[in-house]
Parts: structure tokens; C-alpha cells; sequence
């Protein structure tokens, strides 16, 4: 019998936690008083989980529990479910880790590019990769292409949308997903440098599955969505059968405290298929610490199981001034993605452009 | 021009908060320092909204802010989106409500049943409603249904699966449905009661479509869905063009301090389509205090706009013997669900069943 281990940290002393141990246990497995479940043998043998470790933790107490993978991996949606799905709705319990038996692979293939991948996909295989976004909401077609033209130039790597860019409009998908393909396209001609545009898919899931199929057809080389907006099963879906390029996942919608960033960010979106994870860097306008965004790097990277590595995406009020610091921290397996900072330049914006992506590479060259 | 109004409160002191306003302002919606978005006319003259105002509150300050609709429609997935998405990642900062204009109306068309509807489906004018659930998971089809036999004959007015219940090898959907199904139907031709089954929906979004069609092709008189696992797109495409049959929300995967339970599953589930939303009861396994639940029917059923009502459902350790008491509190547009408690009286159940309906029948009496 295969399990997904749980850990859960509560805010309980340990004297307390046995009894919250055994309640979250059976909230997350059978929802029904244990005598009841276990009238059943089929639902006491291999249904109701187990406890597998109380230990204390700073500020209350840490509770790893085994749940069947039998009622996790019926399908994506319940995966979420046994994971952290009721108890989310008790207080002073935050989900800090999970981990995933070999068969999980059933259901969760993971990044189908990973750091690899869309390595390979641009054809940059060791320094870091440089990102920007095409913002604000409200330009046209025409205006947002522009952007993305002078971003080529300059050298990025990655233009994406802005996680705001959706079907407009003022700003119709399919005529910005076509005008910002042909300007990454026609740059490539000129220079020689091939960037990767992203659409942002956004709707109900015939949307979106309908914007991936344009974006694929008009040669976008990646797609951008977020898990949160559109439902990790639509995600999944995306990720496992609509999609031949690489996914950037944002991370809107999964703040709070109740999942560690590392477990929500990174692994479960590494697992639902993200090959690359925006996320809020440290000292930019968000606050997530130095510690959590080396754990949430660890969780995108480090070997695990069979899954590809996902490429960490600092963001968020990045300057251009720090990204000597950013790669340093980060490493070179990390897309730098810089928004604001560059826009700010105004008409400035083509050489802030090529200055960023010239520190890259200087810096890329000291390791 | 047409706004979505939010409101926030900030763990901060009101002369923190006039700057922390303004930077919620921008990451809801340009996303780009003011001076880049203000660049352009149509983004400066209807896509940055305006802080609304400023109070203290509570242990903070409380700031309402005037989004544009023009962003916050453009989809079912951008309206979360603009409402809270990446302010999410801030710490400090909890959605409390928002409220939507008419133009909303054009995306979001709310309960399609709502309290009224689901009376009238269910033939209960006045009462208070009776829910139970099959459980646990693990229970083949023919266990499951003899419950749903048992729970029918004591005259509950609907079951529904537990939200665990999805297609297992060991539980197949469809044979769960069709035997529910013709269960209610033959205990309704032999008492004349007409319990109404509502079967999970669960899994990816095709699974779910699929699963809505077989259900309502079965005969189902309802159906229940979990806003947060499905994705709120993919619900919003259930309910606004997959069903003619009421829908119960599952609260699963909601929890957490950011969001007001009012809000997200009082607000927001009606607002996306919910007929009847469950939720932890006050005094049950969860610790949804009085007064959060109060708050959390008022937002469901008081008039808003030109939605319907939806039925608040009470649940989470609920006892028969606290029927009266929760009927007092709130009120006979209420659906009890009852689950452990009746499943616990193993061969009494019946019996216990029998209980719960009269103690129901007459509580309401006393209106």
C-alpha cells in the first residue's frame, strides 16, 4: 500500500497534539467517527492512513501523517483534498510538507521541460535566463507589442504577459498573442537573438484550453498561468495533455499563511506540471524572508523522485541593480524576472534592457 | 464606469495604512509603479481604480477600494484575480467583503435555484431542510446505496455524497448514481417521499462535465462541487451552462485566515453560482465562532442585488439533539446536514433518522 506523507505543523503543545494528530488524521481520510469507518474492512485495512510521527516544533508541534494514495490520486482534484482540503478550515494548522510515493507518477508527471528543458528550448544551457512582463493591463495590441519588441532587442530571454492580460476588448487575445509572436520572430531575424513570448491563459477551462491551441498554433514558444485562478485540475489538465511547450506558473491567489510557499509554490506546482515558478523575492514589495526563498528554490530544484528540476522565477519589485545579488543567491538555474524596473526606464527602456542582460551574462561568468 | 468594491483590513495603524492602500491599489490592478501606468490615457482614466476609504478598525485599519470592473469581468478567472489575487502574498492583509455592481450581472448570474428554487424542487415550502452524507469513503455502491435507502425511508430531504467520493475502481461514479439514484426513486413510489440524491463532482474539468451530464441524465435533483478544488472557472462553467439541476458547494480547501468565511463561502460561492453552501457550524469540530456563522447565512441568504438566496448548510459534528437549537439560530431557510451523528447509530439509524426529520418538522412548527 502506497501513502502520501503530510506534514502539518500546529499550534498546539505536544500534550495536545495526539488527540489534533488523530482528529486531522480522520478529517482527511474518512470524515467519520473511527468506529464507524472501521466497521468496514476494506475502509479500515487500507482507507484510514496512520500516524506516523508527532515531534515538537518551534512554536507548536509537528505531525507527519501517512493518507492513502488509493483516495489521493483519484484524480487531481481530490489530490488537493486528502492533502489539505477541510482542514484548511481549522485554525492553527499549517500545511509545511508533502511527499509523494513512486506511483504517484500515475497521475503527476511533473514538468515536462524543467530547468532542462527550457534550457534547451532557448538555447541558454548555464547562465541564468532573464524575464520581463508586458504591463500594464489596458494598452493595446499594438502598444504591448511595441513593449515586447524593445525587450527582444535588449536581449531577454522571456517576455510574458502580465498575469492581468486576458481576453480584452482593448486587447483581444488571439490579435496580441499573433502581433507579439511575429515582433519576437522578426527581432530574431534581425539579430539573431530567438526570445520566447508567453501568452497568459485566463478563463474557464474552454478558454483556456482554446488560448493554449492559438498560442501553440501562432508558435508561442511558452505559456504563463496560474494554478490558483484556474484551479490546480484545470492546470493539470494543461500541463498533461494540452500543452507542447513550457508553462510558467504564477502564483497569484496562493499567498496565506496556511501553506508554507516552498510546499504550495513549489512543490505542488512542480508536481501539477510547472517548468518555471513566479514567486515574490525577498526585499522586493512582498515579504517572504531570504530562508523561505531559498526553501522554495530547494523545493523547485532539488532532486525529487523522478520529477524535473523547476526553474525558480524571483520577482516582484526586482531591480536591475541587483541582479549580480539575485544570481549569487539564486544560483544560475534561475529566470530573473524583471518588471517594473525596466519599465520605468521610459524611453531608456532598450538600453536598461541591454544592461540588465549584460550583467547576467558577466555575472554568469564568474561561476 | 463601474467598480468592484473590496474591502481589506490591514494589520496596520491608520497612519501606516494610507500608503499600504495605494500599493494594494496598483498590485490589484496596473501592477507597475503609478507614474509607468499613468503614461497611457485609457489605462490612467479606467484601469487604476481609487482608494474608496479609510477607517480604523479592529486590531488594523480597514481600506475599501473602487476596482474596475473592466478588469475584474473580463473572466470568471480574473475576477479572483483582481479581487484578491496577488495581495494574497501579503502578509497582514485579509479580505473582509466586496460587492459587485449590476454590469456584473453580464458574467455572473448567481443561485439559479437559491432557496426559493430548491423548495420547489424539493417540495418543503416552510421548513428547515434535512442533509445527510453517504460515508466513508471505501464503501462500494451497493453499501453507499443502501444508506442512501435507510437515510430516504427516515424521510431526509437530501443526500448527498461525501466529498471524498469520487470515480474509484472500488466505487465506480456511474454505478454509484444510477443505484442512489433508483433507490430515492423506489423509496419515494413506496412512502411518497422524494429524497433527492446529489452524487460529487470530481476530478479535471472534462471528468466533471462528463459527470454532470451522467448525473442529470440519471435523474439526479442535484449535484455537489467544491469551488476550491474544481478551480472557481470551472465552476462558474458548471453552473452558469452545465447544470439544470441545483448545485451544494463544498467548503473543502476554502479555510484560512485571508478571507472572511462570509466572503469567500458567502459571497463568492453565491456570486458564482451556488444554491446551497456548506460550512462548519459554531459548536461542531470546527471553531467558526456565533457570530462568523451568522454573518456567514446573512451573506448568503440577505438580499444582494438581483441574486437569489442560497441556502446556508450547517455542518461538522452536528447532533441530532442540537436540531432545535440550530433551527433557532438560524432560522427555516437553513439545509441540517447530519452526518457522523446518524451514521454512528449504526443499526439504530433508522430510527435516529426518523428522529432528526420529526424533531425537524416540529421545530418548524413553532415558527
Amino acid at each position: 500500500m502506497s501513502h502520501l506523507y503530510v506534514t502539518y505543523r500546529l499550534e498546539a503543545t505536544p500534550g495536545e497534539a495526539a488527540a489534533l494528530a488523530e482528529a486531522i488524521l480522520l478529517e482527511q481520510t474518512v470524515e467519520t467517527p473511527r468506529r464507524v469507518a472501521e466497521r468496514d474492512a476494506f475502509v479500515r485495512d487500507h482507507l484510514m492512513g496512520r500516524i506516523d510521527a508527532i515531534s515538537p516544533a518551534e512554536d507548536g508541534t509537528r505531525v507527519t501523517l501517512a493518507l492513502p494514495m488509493l483516495t489521493a490520486s483519484a484524480d487531481a482534484s481530490q489530490f488537493i483534498n486528502v492533502l489539505f482540503g477541510n482542514t484548511t478550515l481549522q485554525p492553527g494548522v499549517t500545511l509545511e510538507d508533502f511527499d509523494v510515493p513512486p506511483s504517484a507518477r500515475a497521475l503527476f508527471r511533473g514538468p515536462r521541460f524543467g530547468v532542462k528543458g527550457l534550457r534547451e528550448r532557448l538555447g541558454v544551457p548555464a547562465r541564468p535566463l532573464t524575464a520581463t512582463a508586458l504591463k500594464p493591463v489596458g494598452l493595446g495590441v499594438d502598444a504591448l507589442a511595441a513593449l515586447c519588441r524593445t525587450f527582444a532587442e535588449g536581449g531577454i530571454d522571456l517576455i510574458k504577459d502580465d498575469h492581468y492580460l486576458a481576453d480584452h476588448t482593448f486587447c483581444p487575445f488571439e490579435a496580441r498573442v499573433r502581433a507579439c509572436q511575429d515582433v519576437v520572430d522578426e527581432v530574431a531575424a534581425r539579430t539573431g537573438h530567438q526570445a520566447v513570448y508567453a501568452p497568459n491563459l485566463s478563463g474557464p477551462p474552454d478558454q483556456v484550453f482554446r488560448q493554449a491551441d492559438l498560442a501553440q498554433e501562432a508558435g508561442a514558444g511558452a505559456v504563463m498561468a496560474a494554478p490558483m485562478l484556474l484551479g490546480f485540475p484545470t492546470f493539470h489538465t494543461l500541463t498533461h495533455t494540452r500543452l507542447d511547450v513550457p508553462v510558467v506558473a504564477h502564483p497569484t491567489f496562493a499567498g496565506g499563511p496556511r501553506i508554507h510557499p516552498e510546499t504550495i509554490l513549489g512543490k505542488l506546482f512542480r508536481l501539477y506540471g510547472a517548468d518555471a515558478v513566479i514567486f515574490p523575492n525577498y526585499g522586493g514589495r512582498f515579504h517572504f524572508s531570504r530562508e523561505q526563498c531559498a526553501r522554495l528554490a530547494s523545493a523547485l530544484r532539488d532532486a525529487w523522485g523522478s520529477y524535473r528540476s523547476t526553474f525558480p522565477v524571483p520577482a516582484g519589485g526586482m531591480k536591475v541593480e541587483r541582479a549580480g545579488e539575485m544570481i549569487s543567491f539564486f544560483g544560475p538555474d534561475t529566470v530573473l524576472l524583471i518588471g517594473g524596473s525596466l519599465l520605468e526606464a521610459g524611453d531608456a527602456m532598450l538600453e536598461r534592457t541591454r544592461a540588465l542582460v549584460a550583467s547576467v551574462e558577466h555575472a554568469a561568468s564568474e561561476f
